[in-house]
């Protein structure tokens, strides 16, 4: 249930080695790993590129136009937590800004994960702490309505519970429930130990065609060549 | 956790006293009254106009261009229930129409609500089935992947659970926790009580004003009057 | 200026008899006597079919999720106004429903234009009260901030002084400036005149190619028959 | 190849038997009939809804903001045609309206598709004209730019040539090659046919899960029910 | 009144010093200090990250599709100005190149703001002739239709009248009047003077819900802090 | 005709020597020459800046979610063509990242354009292999379903035959007929030709208004400048 004017403090968050290691893999091998499952929908963006992390989630539930929430998430906020916020209406406002990012860096967050705006682009990336939001924007925001933080809140249409772990890069964000932390990790590895003596295939000019066998299945779904 | 694969059975239905009582109220005023959370994102929108249902939950979760699920769903309608699908990402296919349609209502669903697209607009109209959705297309779907039925989901931005109950009417649809159903009807009947006295007053030509006090609060706020 | 915290009580109504005439035209007309001009963006719709209305501009401008400005503009209608309001910032919420429009026809006013949402659809629709706007949500709004009343505004794109003559129908929304309320009736009536004999032409078969002599012009541009 | 300037004359239109068949179909069933290929995106609705309609195109490429080519089309249409008409960029200009109706429905013209904008919407419902767009705008044309009548054109997505057979109903609008008219026809009627013994089992309350006989290939993807 | 055809040549500038101050500010907190208002909205972004200027209002108002009125307003541009475009519909052409840039920027213009595309994106960040747009398109416009040039425009839903100063950065774009620009400037400079023993605060690890004394505010506002 | 399952393996591809000359024209330059049409909708966008490719196409027709046709391509890529891709129905889905960038590099490939997602772009970026695409997404797809390779197909509103030359840069994607190839390089070196004497004058001050004797057309227009 979405409710109000709530700060859950003991949240239970996934497995710390199993977070790590899910930072060292991209969010679309995750996401296959997962059973394609989790991922936050394409409109969210970097606001620089290059970044990519991963870490536990801090869930902020915010009111349209209101950041009161994110001080008192910053208080929750644990060395390693990804903080990834939810709105109860769609809005576009700078919700965050550098001294917002001052304040979560100090207390440890990797990265903040928002589907509204933020706003002070250029420090952002210059203090190296990388957001991933849905608009970019100098409007600013008020401080009076409650909303909560470390309840489950839904962002960009994945529902996301306080401790799973974030995995967030260029290609986007994927929500990795922490239950499931350890197993995906293990499958995201796995999926990955293949890729390099594929490229190196793919390279020499081998196709995939032959690499996966596919031409037998093509002809038998029906593939006609002409010429 | 968003599992595929799952078919709940048993799941705790809201109180049906409760949910009768909703089934009257407007889907703003049920919104209000649950302190504004709720709420599916205002693209959701009926095919035809004049609809207005409430019901219990049965939460379907697809896969893009695929509507297996929904005949998986169909056994575990109720009568009184109200399907609620979300997708694993967008998509604007036309999953339902009035094959599909005509076994929901012979199970008892009072309507639908997806986000994604629906067909045959003109003949579920005929046929006084409600639909709520993102997108009218044509296009169908096929049956080749797994999602689950009666999980926690998200629908347009809302998360909802199995059992929780769903108001839609023109205005839009809202999804009121099967724990608040009560507590939601005590306080939208509370608000809907008021309402006949102040439309008397407003009609006799009576201002907002004057009926709410709010020159004084308007003054204090600093609103100058100029001529 | 985008003042905010103002209400200005004597504005400059535009001429009532040329108001009375372009009620008559529709905004496709209207927009092509005032030199294409003063058009509405699309996105505004109007919230129920065969709606046609014009009437001179109360504009009222408003905070993001905040409709304490109505109640002040609602003091301020005189028959035959057409309320129009615009908004700081993007929001769809539902500023709008049956008690504020009860209200606002109780003053005189013939319909409401709103760059963002309105509800109580069915309602609205039923007392007569047309509605355009960007959004149907059953989202509310409260009552906090200040905007301002019969100043300049931008409404989905257009500039509207008050005084200004608003017309509207299923086609669009137009704003007409008071000081052209008369030039632009003169000119939309002589072209709705021509219009009638034009249609009947086309109904016997003339083509429009020459009705209006285009073919030389074609031919000069370098069009091609080919078989 | 989008070659500017040209009007073809003799156009090899599809089948009359086929056609007139199809106009029987829907646009849901025409599409599946013909392997999910050629349908317009969703985007593209009819301005009233009920109509369906069939026709044979003569297709139309606009330049932005100018409708001058509608006015060559009229010239080449016949009885049992349907307009359709895309623009060389995007445009939500209202270039259609009652007069040039008029005119098309004098020549014989079925309806409109149009990647763009109409306007007269009131008058085109009152004369019984469809047309399925983009957008409704008040904002008219000019005629200073040349465009082409009846070559390959792309409108919302689709290609489409002159002379394929256009179904349009509420669902959407399906572009069907005029040399597959027959067997999509043979194939939609086959699908249609199987619908009505299927609805009824339906409304007996025989689930698909059993019609389908989906039970057992769920249970090898892996379906779990749970309690 | 938005009048076509027109163009203002001796227009009052904001003040020199009061915009040279402007200069230094980001465009988040000029539209903090001006009290929220005077804000495009965020679908304008630069076409290059890091631009920073602020400069006085050319402002010119565009038909679809042509830019001619760009040539027009060249002459008009002083040194420190910004060009600022609107248009009397919704476009997303290409108006804007190197070779207008170069134009621009011999007269002395900072930059252009525009509710429409440009082209040429790379030799105009090579040349550092920042601009702000809604799109990039390699589509270009005709020089045939007139608009106006230095009468008071809606660009991207915001109000301008040449002479403005414009703000502009990665944040987005803020239009200060004339009239507040020394004090919009003293505001500005005031929050910006507070920002840095902030930011050291934070950086030292305390909370904002200490520093700004909310925590019996959000006591009095009802938030619960559960384990 | 859309036909699904088909691989032409023989096509004709544009004169080698003209697409050599186009790769070092710009995209809006080269649209402009072939009298502005062929340009893909500019929501196409590079997913890094800087890249300026043109190449022969190979034409790809792909199902939502459904990536097996990139493997059916890889194998009719010859050195210095450019994949270019249209889907079905509309699709956000990361179809393509390094894996298949691999193969298609090894192949010969300049670069694609797809009219849906990618993924691994810093991996793209870092093998310098060019995509513009509508959009950004880890999500993976499957190999389920036949498309076609080398057919005609529509890929963001512009029609593309196997052969055509697709001009790519940061302005947009313009797609050349392949019997245009030579007509187009010669009207487009013709136009860039004059720019450097345009771009000198420009710089010195002269303004477009009489390098184009543009004040007599203006003031025939009817343009009038006031003080």
């Amino acid at each position: 249930m979405t409710e109000l004017g709530i700060v859950k403090r003991n949240i239970q968050r996934a497995d710390q080695a199993a977070t790590e290691r899910l930072t060292k893999l991209g969010s679309a091998t995750v996401h296959e790993a997962m059973g394609r499952v989790g991922l936050l929908k394409p409109y969210i963006r970097p606001i620089y590129p290059g970044a990519h992390i991963a870490g536990t989630a801090v869930t902020v539930l915010l009111q349209p136009g209101d950041n009161w929430m994110f001080h008192v998430a910053a208080e929750q906020i644990q060395p390693g937590d990804v903080v990834i916020a939810g709105v109860t209406a769609e809005c576009t406002d700078g919700y965050f800004g550098d001294l917002l990012a001052t304040s979560f860096q100090a207390q440890g967050a990797r990265g903040l994960i928002i589907d509204a705006g933020v706003r002070d682009i250029k420090e952002l990336h210059a203090m190296n702490f990388p957001v991933w939001s849905k608009a970019i924007s100098s409007k600013g925001t008020i401080k009076a309505t409650l909303g909560s933080v470390n309840i489950p809140i839904v962002c960009a249409g994945a529902m996301v519970n306080p401790g799973d772990v974030i995995v967030a890069d260029d290609d986007g964000v994927v929500v990795v429930p922490s239950a499931w932390a350890e197993k995906t990790a293990d499958a995201a590895e796995k999926r990955e130990s293949f890729e390099g003596e594929k490229r190196a295939r793919f390279a020499a000019g081998e196709l995939g065609l032959d690499m996966y066998n596919m031409r037998e299945p093509l002809a038998k779904a029906g593939l006609k060549y002409i010429d």
